[in-house]
């Protein structure tokens, strides 16, 4: 095998605000021979994710920041194109955290930090074990299981119901029997998470006041909110939750580039009125259950009760404009970063 | 028995930020006789809490406002004066929901309502039913022992430590094995929050910031907080909770007279980052457990593990300013409005 170049994508300064160019810097440099219970990996496709934006400010989070001169994290897909590692063939399909670059080299002593591990591309496509199979989709099972607690006939209400992560929650929700509302930016979102996922209801928050929106399509209340935005949307959530509702805290996209403090949730009180109760999930907690998730989820995507949508975009180096899509609110589903053809 | 005259103090106005005597009425009427079914009590003292300031106001919540023109609402106990319920005989010590008002008639069909329920004054004085053993007891144990679910050893942080709820979360921290710090503000309520009750710790809110008194009083970080304050204070904590760290809403004294919006926590992303929960409370939900809740607290009063510190103020027309004692942090343990001797 010829050496290969790695091509990479650097933090190079750590934003205030929103991510610019400036924040990146980009390398290339030769992948070096592979030393015993090494595995080289061709990255095929990243997983661009609201998260990433945190990974990259200093201070104590769930997960270390990403180092000033460091490769960005990112999650992908790959093939294996060289091992002296026994675990994993060349050929072999492979997920976990191989950063914004165009080949991995993980040795033996990384395998669990990165997560690395074989994917079968026969229970679902490359890019859907980027969503519904990765972590969107362990983030949306878990949350929902196990700090959501559905009911069959409750009220659940996810935001960015269009993206990876509200897919997911939002299907599984109708799967089990659940009133299943979404929150999205557009009318071709809110037509899509309806039409095409089978949502009960989307509330479009650019057409017009949320807490309107929400009333019409929450008769009932809310008994589950699986927030993904934070902001002004969560509290108008909060003012519509039913006694012992559940607000499942994933994330709040609306804060993530902030150059002025978050805005807390100022109908937090709401908790109180309503006995309810408010909870963080980290995805990572879970790693022990993920092939739970992932045969009873791969189920769903075979017999057609889930889909999935992914929104690709070609080329490792439109990385930086690319993530901003996030932030914007232009992905359409799961966005993915695509690096090379298998 | 000469016809008694019932001097009630009413709601006329919905105040707008802190409520002045303009917001109220005083009313003399004679006590009607006394129908099958009424019993008749005589007020001996009031209890004056946070959460009256939340009744004053228009609009749902967890319990009706008062009505505009209607007597204040308020716990008290008092004494059977004259009874025409069976259940009830004069000379009877009860609590329950008198209102502002030196006499309460309640109908046979009031009395679940009202909560009217005779005490034995064999168990803790008539002040500590309206403390330990009353709402403010009751709020705290199961607060902490149903929301909070403590374990020995935990960090427990609580604030208002030297009001009524406080004292009670504090010093039953203490008793489960909690290492238990309160947040009071000034020395005298600090010092005898730690040399009386017994807590670890207490963080004088006024000497300094918070977030540096926290950080030498929890060394360990915060497991459960409970939370009588919000604002600043909620935020601060928010800061040092420990993962799975469970935050009890009991209240928001801090915000209850803003004429801004609530300030919501800022900092309520930590729960996501520490998988941590923040949780409502509301104690009539525990109704059914009261009696064993008294029962065990009564016995820590009796056998000296537990104390009590009521802040006794003179006199019902003295309420629409002992009423701001509590917004103004000038209460010094639970404040109570004595109407008249037993």
């Amino acid at each position: 095998m010829a050496t290969p170049t790695n091509h990479q994508i650097r933090l190079a300064a750590r934003p205030v605000g929103m991510p610019t160019r400036d924040n990146w810097r980009v390398t290339d440099e030769p992948v070096p021979a592979l030393a015993d219970g090494d595995v080289l990996v061709k990255t095929l496709a990243l997983s661009l994710d609201p998260a990433m934006r945190g990974w990259m400010n200093e201070g104590k989070s769930y997960i270390p920041p990403v180092g000033l001169g460091d490769v960005m994290r990112a999650g992908g897909v790959g093939v294996v194109i060289g091992s002296k590692n026994p675990a994993f063939r060349e050929g072999d399909h492979v997920s976990g955290s191989l950063g914004v670059q165009t080949h991995c080299l993980v040795p033996a002593a990384d395998v669990r930090r990165t997560g690395l591990a074989k994917i079968d591309t026969a229970a679902g496509t490359l890019t859907q074990w980027l969503n519904v199979l990765g972590m969107p989709g362990m983030t949306g099972y878990f949350g929902l299981m196990d700090v959501g607690q559905p009911k069959a006939g409750e009220t659940l209400v996810v935001s960015g119901a269009a993206g990876a992560v509200g897919q997911t929650v939002g299907q599984l929700g109708k799967i089990l029997g659940l009133r299943t509302v979404g929150i999205a930016g557009g009318k071709a979102k809110c037509d899509w998470v309806v039409n095409e996922l089978g949502f009960d209801a989307c509330v479009d928050y650019k057409a017009g006041p949320i807490k309107d929106g929400l009333r019409q399509a929450c008769p009932d209340g809310v008994d589950i909110y699986f927030d993904n935005v934070g902001g002004d949307i969560l509290d108008a959530v909060l003012t519509r939750i039913n006694r012992k509702a559940r607000i499942v805290i994933c994330g709040a996209i609306s804060q993530y580039n902030n150059t002025t403090p978050v805005k807390g949730p100022s109908n937090y009180m709401s908790l109180l009125v309503n006995r309810a109760r408010m909870e963080g999930i980290v995805v990572f907690d879970y790693a022990d259950r993920y092939p739970v998730a992932i045969k009873e989820l791969s189920g769903y995507l075979r017999d057609g009760r889930m889909k999935s949508k992914e929104d690709i975009v070609d080329g490792i180096d439109t990385f930086p404009e690319t993530l901003l899509k996030l932030f914007n609110g232009e992905n359409f589903g799961k966005l993915v970063l695509k690096v090379a053809d298998a």
